[in-house]
């Protein structure tokens, strides 16, 4: 199976002294995501938990949002010239009655015939396949628990600590308890693997729930928030415009720059509580 | 034409006190490239320079090396249902001569048919359209100039100052001169701008120059430092096992947490001059 980690020699250099020693890198691969046998995607990922990555990048696409709709995933077979597995193609076994919609070009993007491209037919793409709407989630979320998220995805963070090369997400409670975390090269890799999870657990969609992301919060995060019924997107720097729209439209709570004891709100404040000091 | 930022009403939490406040955010919208009239790629960009990113993706991808590849680059006019110009799509007219590959699924991985997807075919298909080899560039750079960089890309950046949101790439000479900052919601987006803006200004292969970007060096920016004939890629923060890899196959110098006077040098470090203390 992948590794997620492997050593190389490196030569340090600091403060005008060099030396050789070895370093701990985060592996990054290709992963081709099949369904039925037919070639849907292929990202460069960190290997593990494979599995959820594919459920979550469907998810995320709208083709799948329970358990039975994916029947079976497994690896193919056979994959170099020498018949030998590199475990970076999977095949999705889709449930009965699920079908797979045309996929565009680029997996991220949607576009719609009448409205060429721009954010506006983004928006409306995400609308069209939503399964589940997060706008009458009536979460409540301390600012006193989400301010102590960070601190807890990074304690949870091993691997982060040897190689500094990868991207988290975590799902929490609104209580402050984990519930998942996933680390990858790719930021949207990460958040699919949490997705999937979530959706072989049978927890969609994940009402009540917060979603730490470790960088920024791209348009894509919001969506796959969206998407997976997740009311409450944080992230330790700053959202996009397109995201912070997005979140607009569907009642999504953005919060970007959580750090200390502050944050920015850009969206659906009205899910925050601050204690009376 | 499109906005590199936008202002929107923010709710700031610090220490237990909130106050409504503006904030800059980042703008992310998507841009279709055509060539030909044929789709090529959506991205998801901050807009501006767009042009370069065009031609940038297309050095990347090996379709063009030299100004005269792309005989011209225009936004392709009602994008939208209204009739309305989006400036998210634009079209690229080849030079005489200049033929489009077959595009995979993924713009971002090769794959050949008898080897499937693994890391080692990633690393082939590059030495398959790579027009120019980095491995013979005798370049040398003073480590001193190369910890002043970080810096130097920052005092640049004044959009990231405002925003926090984006990512740089910038192109510096072995002297540390500046020639070329651009930046964007993407990495890739940042990296793709720097080296149309070279093609465009005839100087591909850039040799003896560096490439620096602000985030880490997955495979994708490595393979795009080679396609451009880059002979150094520094980055203020990881390098993947992957982007390693290609670094050795292809020469590339690859030089990761350049912070302060330290760095980490994964390979080529015979291109790095420290001075005798």
């Amino acid at each position: 199976m992948g590794r997620v980690t492997t050593r190389r020699p490196v030569l340090r250099i600091a403060a005008g002294r060099r030396g050789q020693r070895p370093d701990t890198l985060t592996v990054e691969e290709p992963l081709e995501i099949r369904a039925g046998g037919r070639p849907l995607s292929v990202t460069m990922r960190t290997p593990g938990h494979d599995f959820d990555l594919a459920a979550g990048f469907l998810v995320s696409e709208g083709v799948v949002a329970k358990p039975g709709d994916v029947a079976a995933i497994a690896y193919c077979a056979g994959a170099t010239v020498e018949g030998s597995n590199t475990y970076n193609v999977l095949d999705v076994r889709l449930g009965e009655g699920v079908e797979l919609p045309e996929f565009s070009l680029d997996r991220n993007v949607y576009t719609t015939s009448s409205c060429g491209v721009c954010g506006k037919a983004s928006l409306e793409a995400v609308r069209t396949v939503a399964r589940w709407s997060v706008r009458e989630d009536d979460a409540r979320l301390d600012v006193g628990v989400l301010t102590a998220l960070p601190d807890r995805l990074r304690a949870a963070q091993r691997v982060f600590d040897r190689t500094g090369g990868l991207h988290a997400a975590g799902l929490f409670t609104v209580d402050g308890e984990l519930l998942c975390l996933r680390e990858d090269v790719g930021r949207h890799n990460a958040v699919d693997k949490v997705v999937g999870w979530a959706l072989r657990e049978g927890m969609l969609p994940l009402r009540s729930t917060v979603l730490l992301v470790s960088g920024r919060a791209s348009f894509e995060l919001a969506q796959k928030a969206v998407m997976a019924g997740v009311p409450i997107l944080a992230a330790v720097s700053a959202p996009s415009s397109l995201a912070v729209d997005l979140a607009d439209e569907e009642g999504l709570t953005v919060v970007g720059f959580l750090r200390g004891t502050s944050m920015n709100v850009y969206s659906r404040a009205d899910r925050l509580v601050l204690p009376v000091p």
